[in-house]
């Protein structure tokens, strides 16, 4: 079953366009956003911040889980590298986490994005500043 | 006096989480966007995925303000690069979208992003695929 | 056998920093370059440039490849977007470029790129257009 | 008069491709390279691993000279992001970096690069982690 991102339980950006959390594990997160009208750009195709919204999101949800509770660290993405392949104009954009990098003060992560047919529409990489 | 980005006025995501036009030139594109809790992320301040939203919207607002009205050319944001310097909690942030390049099939728009102290928090790169 | 990357051939760049192509077939090509004195930072270790040399190159040679003989189509690079990961101070830098997208105007590659015992120490996505 | 990047000095990266450091200010850095053939790539054009490589010095260079003598602190770039605009086939190379952030642990550049008629070759945004 789909959990929302940690910021939609809290009324969040997240929330607002609607990206849900569908699974964490140790260096991968998956997630996805319904498509629908309020989230289509000037030409009716998904915007593209709906993309790097939802990439950050999960890559700060799988840096997050991996921060021991009561630790105090902080995640902050620091930069997001989106590149837009194909559009999408119905159905979901689901996205696949992987942490391709985990140092002493930042992770990287590779996001790729597909439609429900799985083609490729999107891919991000996100760069994530730990700190305490 | 400020005009909604077109998304707004056609309902898309510029509305939903708020991106105004504020001014059109050639070459130059301001913008803005009124902080809120909805648009906040997991650690309380404003979720990039809102920074990479209006980047894109300015950058394709004056794209397509170059493109002689029935020449039937589209304009397709191709690829997003953001980087976040520091965070916003409140006020609004105000994009400012240079062209940096107007060739035949793309342009390339860099656009800084700054509080209403004047304080930079976010800069982004926005390549546009102009065609037909 | 290691192959010269077709500008070492001709004396170009990475004749000069020494890019080597060790494959290429459909959608993937591999590459690598030796590390030596004359291509490292101030800090003593491998300077970002060449990463993104060797990035680059893989990524053309790989779109060239699938372009017919004859048809007269160019490939160019139009964007390079690289993470630096791991410092590399010797041996060899090992590039596994993978095609993400084919489309009509552009391909985007996915560059890992790994240190002689398997470590990856930095990624690069790079973007080639394809015209005429 | 020129001066070498520090690279170059040290028979660095920067000697061998011939990046030479033309001004450092607080916050503003200038660079060049003048093209030659060993530095092209294979349709003719210089290689991005040039610019690349240029942008790297430079904001390396800026950063360094920031941070007091004997602090201890070190500098390493960890993303470039290059955008590839018009091609240079001769003259030289004008780089002006620009620091558009100066915080904690990250220092931001923008690179502007441009031909030796003023044309705009090529844009590079270059992230430096500052530590100790």
């Amino acid at each position: 079953m789909a959990t929302s991102l940690p910021d939609a339980a809290a009324g969040g950006f997240d929330r607002l366009y609607g990206g849900v959390l569908t699974g964490v594990a140790a260096g991968l997160v998956t997630a996805e956003v319904p498509v629908r009208e309020a989230l289509l750009g000037p030409s009716g195709e998904l915007h593209g911040g709906v993309y790097a919204a939802l990439a950050e999101s999960a890559a700060l949800a799988g840096t997050r889980c991996a921060i021991p509770a009561g630790d105090g660290s902080s995640a902050r993405a620091i930069a997001n590298v989106l590149s837009l392949l194909a559009p999408v104009l119905q159905g979901a954009v689901h996205a696949r986490a992987v942490r391709r990098h985990a140092g002493r003060t930042t992770s990287v992560w590779e996001v790729e994005m597909t439609d429900d047919g799985g083609r490729r529409c999107a891919v991000a990489r996100v760069t994530v500043a730990v700190g305490d």
